[in-house]
């Protein structure tokens, strides 16, 4: 596996939403600690728990061809001195989507980053389809990182 | 509205779980930080942010009645100083339920808690339903709170 440190946890967002439009399974696993408590819920899926659980079901995910893009919005983000928590739409253009093709519905991630030897590294990535809503989200005017102390 | 103490973000979660059986609006709200950054995400629906949206759909949800005892189970935690992350199941047995009856599917919670002046509160409450299964659990067996240094 890449051992790729990020000084941010914006950092592994970043390498996290890269990897998801890629399909790239070893950078997807990169931005996840190595831990036995990493959690993963998928869009209306169960909780996934610990990094086997969590690797099958992005192998499974990628299996299906590339992602499409993903446009990250409306981000609040709370971060501490070892935790960070960024709440964002992800706004999803399928592969070889044309002008008046359906819109995927916007996904809503609760992502949960904890600041680790090794960097930054993601250990909750929580997402729900939002019901009833074309993206882009006209809602929550984007706003800087809060800081903790 | 009342000014509660909660020294540990279980003790913040308790009385989120204790407030939402009751219906209890005021104890709900006193289990949120009085922060524009809070983020309520309830099953299958859109991010509210705020005192104002979330005390809004609290009320909505509260004015439909008792919800019934709620049983959490599953959790993991991931606490910091001043962030705390838990992954709960919530079964939900609705009032008046009886022995055959339909089980509501359960609900998959992300809580996250911040350590404040006023004691831990709660900042993201984020719900999806879990598909296809009957409460309770059988995954994940419980265990103890991670403590970060």
């Amino acid at each position: 596996m890449s051992e790729r440190i990020f000084p941010t946890a914006q950092d592994a967002e970043n390498a996290f939403y890269e990897a998801l439009e890629r399909g790239d399974l070893d950078g997807m696993m990169a931005v996840w600690a190595e831990d036995e408590d990493v959690i993963c819920v998928h869009p209306g899926g169960e909780r996934l728990a610990g990094q086997d659980q969590i690797r099958e079901s992005w192998t499974r995910i990628f299996a299906s061809g590339p992602q499409g893009r993903v446009q990250v919005a409306n981000q609040v983000a709370i971060s501490g001195m070892m935790l960070a928590v960024h709440s964002v739409h992800e706004n999803f253009t399928l592969p070889g989507a044309k002008p008046g093709d359906a819109i995927p519905v916007p996904i809503l991630a609760t992502n949960v980053y904890l600041r680790t030897a090794a960097g930054w590294k993601m250990i909750v990535h929580h997402a729900s389809p939002v019901p009833g809503q074309a993206a882009p989200q006209p809602t929550a005017p984007e706003s800087g990182p809060k800081i903790l102390h």
